[in-house]
């Protein structure tokens, strides 16, 4: 039997891809514990502790119990401002004169305290990408009719500005105009809201396809979540009334690609992979 | 009796700034005409003309008959997608050939288009705060608490970024976490929306104010609409859990003031004008 390549903890949230990433880490040989942020019932073939990030010291001891090689985020977090001013406190050593404000902060940023878990438990960070990397978006057609998109530049850059500032990695326009952008609520929230946009005559009238993007936030570290699409996605989009989405190629998951790819002919929805610069 | 200043051509859309732009044009000694963009059986004062924007040259001709020496934009426009495309292709002069698409563009771009009408009519193009500069919003505290807010400048610097991508004027912060931005369901389905998040648990909880910023797109032309908060605006926030609001300070406008100053401190809202560098 060959050498285990490490025993690795999964901080888990919502989504498909959480148990997609404990198969894929398990069929590389890790060992694997999963810290669940989010209750996850579904998840039978390993171990799960439910991590309390009011608190971390909690959390990083059962690291060291296990003896974490290598740390996994994986799915979507949703928390909410008092445990963002909790961790901002235990980043900066509960130490209120070392920072300036431990004033909630956005996903990228949160998602940077992953460095200090590094120090703390000396365990390298790794993106699931890394354990699948079947998963990444190639570059082009991906799916449903093959129609260029004048609009999918637009749509990926502007997905890039809002990931700039942290606000959601994912935009839908209508030719030049932004019609809205993703916050807070997800994706599908934003995918839902276009949809009652549309239905109110405000968008999505005119020759131009109402175009989803998705892209990744540029000062987000390698290890956190690349922006994914599923099935989902696709059926969410094809309710809303949008016909074409558009995902940074080699820096977004496709999951469950065989029904994505299914689900995208079947409502005759454009997939396409594009590569933007960074500037 | 003094000069008239000259004949004024008001494109109304909806909201209550727009009675008031017409009073305030009345008051300076203005002959007033209204080009309603939306239904507005609510004016009575001076002579309404249903403006079509699937007929520019009727609006054109509209303008020479009325013999109009200024022209107002005033209230907020819904123009679908379909009526942009169409708009485009007029500011164009129906040649295709002349630009490279005919794509809807978003509000910043489309108030531009101001510049064809006043080269078509000879007209100059106001803005409201020319009629009525006791409109806009002063430099700082204005009304509600006096506290001061450290995320007053970031929630007006997220908006300005909002702004610059011409998605919209609004953001909602809590510390240095964007949570929502305004898009083209306007401000109130974002206050609404931010309602929404904060009683499902995804923000607004901790030691940090929902604070809502308001800022003028720095693309936009002086002439279009400024970002504005009346007192519909407070009673939205009281109802979403946003204790602050944040208006850029000789830029934006304040409806019905006396309205909006009862209503801040009847729910204990903070108001705050605050400056920040063009950069």
């Amino acid at each position: 039997m060959a050498k285990s390549p490490g025993r690795l903890t999964i901080f888990a949230g919502t989504g498909d891809l959480v148990p997609h990433a404990i198969d894929a880490a398990l069929a590389a040989g890790y060992k694997v514990q999963v810290m669940a942020l989010t209750p996850r019932p579904d998840i039978t073939a390993v171990k799960v502790i439910v991590a309390d990030v009011a608190n971390p010291l909690a959390i990083i001891w059962s690291l060291k119990v296990f003896r974490t090689s290598h740390i996994l985020m994986v799915g979507a977090i949703h928390l909410p401002d008092k445990a963002r001013e909790g961790l901002i406190r235990f980043a900066n050593g509960n130490n209120p004169t070392k920072s300036a404000s431990s004033a909630p902060v956005g996903d990228a940023t949160l998602a940077a305290l992953g460095t200090v878990l590094k120090k703390m438990t000396g365990a390298d960070l790794i993106g699931v990408h890394e354990l699948s990397p079947d998963l990444l978006a190639p570059e082009g057609h991906i799916a449903g009719p093959d129609v260029a998109s004048d609009d999918a530049v637009f749509a990926l850059q502007t997905a890039r500005a809002i990931g700039r500032l942290d606000i959601g990695q994912a935009a839908v326009v209508s030719g030049r105009r932004v019609i809205a952008v993703e916050d807070i609520g997800g994706t599908d929230d934003l995918i839902a809201r276009v949809g009652t946009l549309r239905r109110n005559g405000l968008a999505g009238d005119g020759a131009a396809r109402l175009t989803l993007a998705k892209a990744m936030k540029p000062q987000q570290p390698g290890f956190a979540d690349l922006p994914a699409i599923g099935p989902t996605t696709v059926e969410n989009c094809a309710a809303a009334g949008i016909a074409t989405i558009v995902v940074e190629a080699g820096r977004s998951l496709l999951l469950m690609r065989a029904d994505l790819l299914a689900a995208a002919d079947k409502h005759g929805i454009t997939i396409t992979g594009v590569v933007i610069g960074d500037e």
